[in-house]
């Protein structure tokens, strides 16, 4: 598993098709991901088309990624499928609630890792669009998802044009806690992001936006509270009119 | 990646213990999958103690995995170091909302499943407990989890004692989308449902359970419209209580 330690999101693609035949097994491999219950409450739409990948485009910030990959994937919660089934066999399907969005967002996350790793192994590269929980109304207009379908993420796949350098993690111990959750001393902040901090790169992060520290990059740049809550209630909005509501 | 091919969950395990530089070996392989911004926002609690096990159980309807497996892993959604961090360097940081209840679940789902694939490829068995987001509660409980960090999946391992048959899964065109999402009528769903239904062991579960077909043992035994809403509503106030509010 040589690849899970050296992977590396990939942004540029070359022009190369991914061939169906190589899709569908990655898919198919994706498919054998745990999934609650065996029900595989999610769907996968593919794009390969130009006309369609512009029309998901502006809801992703129009990133290249989506106009120059040539596959995108749009990895949704679905539990519409389920319950026509349930409709269909004299069974009253009761997953139109908070609970069965989150379900459904573990299936299909699992799965869209599952095929990531898979094309990873295959030579392709892939990138995630957290974009795709921005804003969700125009994803789904685009691409027709009815009732109880929810795009929860977005991975574009093609085969690298570029080898950027990997880029930092923090150390295991800021991440894993033993036996129970250990909160974070001053101290213990400092020493973890000491790493991330000293990264020439990072510096030059901080002088280009003109900011005193890294964090102030995030949180006055990158990810403001102003538009965190902005994308939370447009977020918010089209759980609810897609009927993953979480009360009655 | 056979392994992906032929994987299936594993329930029940040897005695054997995963030795500690392999478990993290494989948590730093689960911290290489794709992040948001690079910000990490999960954390993982590994539970080995027999005592902290038994706290987690009840939780988990007590199956026997939580209590038989060498290790449980805890997968949280975590904004709580993220946002330690930016208070001790000047940035006020924004991210008890919705927006990032849902962004840090896909960070840590893409870790857990990052871990699971290495793990399987080291011949070890993993079982997903979806009962994490049932009743939350007692799991911030047990491990202390403090404001901005949620469990969103459970995960146990240890090496196999079980071969099980590999499941059924939907024939892929079930799954996939070709450019916008088609919907499914009933001749759709009769025939991508038909392997399904037809299996031997899907009948005798109808029998056992003394349905007329086997979505009603979805709807009416696992997983009812009632336990859904009760879980829904529990889970919906444990996010408000760790801080994800969807609006200030």
């Amino acid at each position: 598993m040589i690849t899970l330690k050296t992977r590396r999101t990939i942004r540029k693609y070359q022009a190369r098709e991914v061939a169906p035949d190589l899709l569908d097994d990655l898919l198919q491999m994706a498919c054998r991901a745990s999934t609650v219950g065996n029900m595989q409450t999610y769907s996968v739409v593919v794009t390969r088309d130009a006309a369609n990948k512009a029309k998901l485009a502006p809801a992703h910030f129009n990133q290249q990624m989506v106009f120059t990959a040539p596959v995108v994937l749009t990895f949704c919660i679905d539990l519409n499928r389920f319950s026509r089934w349930c409709e269909l066999r004299d069974a009253v399907p009761g997953y139109d609630n908070f609970q069965w969005f989150v379900t459904g967002a573990v299936d299909a996350l699992l799965a869209a890792q599952t095929f990531c790793v898979a094309a990873e192994e295959q030579g392709l590269g892939i990138c995630y669009l957290g974009t795709t929980t921005y804003n969700p109304q125009p994803i789904i207009d685009a691409l027709q998802l009815p009732r109880l379908v929810f795009p929860i993420t977005t991975i574009t796949v093609g085969y690298p044009d570029e080898t950027p350098e990997q880029p930092d993690r923090l150390p295991l111990e800021a991440i894993v806690h033993d036996e129970i959750y250990q909160d974070y001393t001053s101290d213990r902040i400092d020493a973890l992001y000491a790493y991330k901090e000293s990264l020439f790169e990072n510096k030059m992060y901080v002088v280009e936006n003109g900011k005193e520290t890294l964090a102030q990059v995030f949180t006055d740049v990158r990810y403001t509270q102003k538009d965190n809550e902005l994308f939370s209630e447009a977020l918010w909005e089209a759980v609810k009119k897609q009927g993953f509501n979480p009360k009655k």
